[in-house]
């Protein structure tokens, strides 16, 4: 491929006539950037609403219920289940959750309404016998809707969800039911913080909420317009300037089209908000909701308990697929397929380090570099971890014989080794999974099958004539033929170097070894490692036998071979 | 499905023992919450170094010089190619964009080293007739790494750091090219700020950079591990605290471990920042690097131009899927297949109304409920943004027959036909595409396949006994049957309508009528909307002729054919 001369445009220039910034929030007194999250907020989950209105193919019965089980096994205490007045199948799920969801009485669900009276009378109708629902009206107050969609101004936007109010305070009366309120200003970063809080205090002083049953004030990112500082300052002064606070929920709602939705939620609950409506690895309108399990995960390696059941991710990762019919990708968050895994040879080294070292730490505290959690903490393995490619080193290979073939590898084998594996990977351009780097391993240094000489058996016995050597007698094959050498030295190693040494016209000696075993119960085998130096360089042998010194007789013979076959003998 | 009886486990409480919280930075008088980002950073594209790394097959040399080229057009001025030192791969390709690779003299080819001599020697060969190519390296500075990786102290770490500085101000020298340099103290955000900081000016102190050349200080947060206002602390204590800062880059490379990565990113950059190394849509280790091409789609939207080219944004998806062998997800921001889709009727119905009042407003301003984008300046198409499912309303399935078939529904008709096509989503349970919305309209409407009633023609004629009132005689078919009908009114819609009421017997006026035309050229057919109303209630006839008034006598043939089918004869 030849690149074409270069005249790229200069970036895209017409943005200043197109677009206008998104106004500061005059707050310079603001206290979030130096506050931290202590606790869970109170979760609700949106999953079978905002995310399932989103979907291309809406759920049907039983990929809601699917779901809904999975969100009161993950501990969701508040579950919007859909808006039962705009559409049948939603209405029909109500009445299944109320009848047959087997709701535990510490769990509220909760159904979506717009401020119009014949969809809030059949809202109703949706949630008899529902235990402390809660009802989520909502209208739109943005600037540019109440310019482009209602054509009205701020008192008639107003006016539309004050009746609302009052309309579902006098039906939830009338009902003598036991209902919760919850109530948007849909689009509320689309509107300016006065008119906002002017509609909601003027809802808050309708539906007149208590200590006992507090109003729920959701303060929506409908659409993501801006940095998430900015959202966090509009928290901030709702916070502030609201009226009854003490009887107010404060509720985030993100959306995701910056792709800061999580930033600005965190932000927001610094700034002071009580609650999160969000989806399970974020599906929703466009580029989803908030993700509440990264938000719960977050919170959980800073150390606070989140509320939420995440330990199972693989699970809900598996119910999400199936009922959303959508894929998570790779680099999701602490869910994607490849998130705990290194490729780059420095993080494998380094990871590598940190599993022994906290293998041997004594203390529970995770402190592994480049893995933020524990992937066991949400139900994964260590299996994928690292992963061997053409930027991987050592330490990746290193890593993955040991923790999938208990095969702990010498320092330097494993530089020569990485040599090895890193000529087939800038060759084949493809991962090499676990197995092939075994395999290689074996038919390297164990089995070697285009090797000359095998080992078959051996004696030591003492040199009668000279104290502390020993005589190491040794039947090798050569070429298929069988040979008897013979050497000497203080043990069966340094002898049977000597012998082969003698046999081949080759000067070697031993510089490293080391031997453990291959943890397989009580006749395990045990894996011998020898370092030789010869005239032209070192490298290694292994050998491997349920008898250690045939194992380390077998390593030298490896290592040999391999001698015999880089000097072209 | 039944729901199982509910026993869920209460969050995942053991966080507290296994993780610690990130400390928080004391910078009380920080000034990046009030900032604003008004111009772009410099950017840097990784995705040949860091995005190519993680790669469960990384890039052969075809896979790389196609995002090579992709980069340069789009006007990307410091291109991050490899690692060459470490893989016989990534030396080649350097080699190649050096001599083949046809880079403009404002670009600067970028590799990556660590702190060790060999390597250091290996990299400027790779090098070598670049035109002021940037020199990149690194060592880990972390708490963490320091105590379980490297086993050393500060001094030592901050020894390699500056013996390699040394060697690389030395053999710089030695060649004579002109280099630019960059340092990272890697895994930053897990390092002491004193100790990065001590770190970064010793390695200042040795570069000794200059307002002509200045150095790049990398301050990576390698592993995302705080919420991302702690990122844009330690960005503005840096920028405060380092030595020479007038001739110091500070550049930001984050990753994305807690899905926060872009907004780190911005706070960083209203905290003092210059410069952001990133990948096209986040690709990069583990959960990935920082999306450039959000981060710059961000800026656009703010009215500021991002220097980035992003307005074919269908082609960089198709290079960066081909390249990295990576799928964009559908919620991506910005790229995502269903990002700029509405389902939900209250977001159709406001979008619907956002397009209208732009093709009225005669300003350039984009101003679209829930679209914070104009499709078009990615190079995507109004198309796909409203699509109709279960969720969807009335606003949605007008847009749709408006935008792909010119059809303009009155609004009545609209409601109308809204809980038909709902009735059919709520049946089948997926989406229904266009062309179906668009033929059952027909079938309903025009076609009327079992309708008794066809109109076959029509004569008007004065009245000669009453002035101003016309005689409608008309031959239609019933059941297949020619008959011959007579009316009276002042035109042929209520001559025809009183024609139709005496034959059926039933009382039938018109109380709306509306026509345009089809739009496809000079002799385009004509669409007439008639409403009647009848004993039992209003309903819509809908008819298309090239004749305006035979659509309109059409018409209320196929509103007195639902009349007659609605009544049952």
């Amino acid at each position: 491929m030849t690149v074409k001369t270069h005249t790229p445009k200069q970036g895209m220039p017409n943005a200043a006539m197109k677009y206008q910034p998104y106004p500061q929030i005059s707050i310079p007194d603001r206290t979030w950037p130096s506050k931290t999250i202590t606790k869970a907020p109170i979760w609700c989950s949106v999953d079978l609403r905002d995310g399932n209105q989103s979907l291309v193919n809406p759920m049907g019965h039983d990929r809601k219920a699917r779901m809904f089980q999975l969100l009161l096994d993950m501990n969701f205490k508040e579950i919007e289940i859909g808006f039962p007045s705009a559409s049948q199948t939603d209405f029909d799920f109500a009445r299944w959750c109320v009848e047959e969801g087997n709701v535990p009485d510490d769990v509220s669900l909760q159904v979506l309404v717009q401020c119009r009276p014949e969809l809030i009378t059949r809202t109703f109708e949706a949630l008899e016998g529902a235990t402390r629902p809660i009802i989520h009206f909502y209208n739109s107050t943005s600037e540019l809707q109440r310019r482009v969609v209602f054509a009205k101004d701020v008192a008639g936007i107003k006016q539309i969800a004050t009746d609302a109010a009052k309309m579902i305070m006098d039906m939830a009366a009338e009902t003598g039911g036991d209902y919760r309120f919850e109530y948007s200003p849909e689009s509320f970063t689309g509107t300016e913080l006065e008119v906002a809080l002017e509609i909601c205090n003027a809802v808050t002083e309708i539906v007149r909420p208590t200590a006992d049953n507090k109003l729920i004030m959701n303060l929506p990112s409908t659409v993501e317009m801006a940095t998430p500082n900015i959202y966090a300052d509009q928290i901030e002064w709702m916070c502030r300037n609201l009226d009854n606070r003490e009887n107010l929920i404060i509720s985030l709602h993100p959306h995701n089209d910056r792709g800061t939705g999580i930033a600005a939620t965190e932000l927001g609950l610094m700034a002071g908000a009580d609650r999160v409506e969000g989806t399970l690895f974020g599906n929703g309108e466009r580029t989803g909701n908030v993700d509440v399990v990264t938000l719960a995960l977050n919170m959980y390696t800073q150390g606070v308990d989140p509320k939420l059941d995440c330990s199972d991710i693989e699970r809900i990762k598996a119910v999400y697929e199936y009922s959303n019919e959508m894929v998570i990708p790779e680099r999701h968050p602490y869910v994607g397929e490849l998130v705990y895994t290194a490729f780059s040879g420095s993080h494998q080294d380094a990871i590598n380090k940190g599993m022994k070292a906290i293998k041997t730490a004594n203390k529970p505290l995770w402190e592994v570099p480049y893995l933020p959690i524990d992937p066991q903490d949400v139900g994964r393995t260590y299996e994928a971890i690292i992963r061997i490619n053409s930027q991987s080193g050592k330490g990746g290979i290193a890593y993955i014989l040991q923790q999938d073939h208990g095969i702990n590898l010498p320092r330097n084998l494993q530089v020569e080794f990485r040599e090895d594996i890193q000529r087939i990977t800038d060759e084949e351009g493809v991962e090499l999974p676990s197995k092939r780097i075994y395999e290689r391993f074996l038919e390297r240094y164990v089995t070697q099958p285009d090797a000359r000489l095998r080992f078959v058996d051996h004696h030591t016995y003492p040199d009668t004539t000279r104290k502390g050597v020993r005589i190491v007698s040794a039947e090798i094959t050569d070429r298929g033929e069988t040979k008897m050498i013979e050497g000497q030295g203080t043990g069966p190693i340094d002898g049977f170097i000597h012998a082969l040494s003698v046999y081949t016209g080759l000067q070697m000696s031993v510089v490293d070894y080391s031997e453990h075993s291959l943890q397989q119960g009580s006749n395990a085998a045990a894996i011998a490692y020898v370092e030789i130096e010869y005239p032209g360089g070192k490298l290694f042998g292994v050998g491997i036998n349920t008898n250690i010194v045939t194992a380390s007789l077998e390593a030298i013979i490896s290592a040999a071979n391999r001698v015999l076959e880089e000097t072209g003998r």
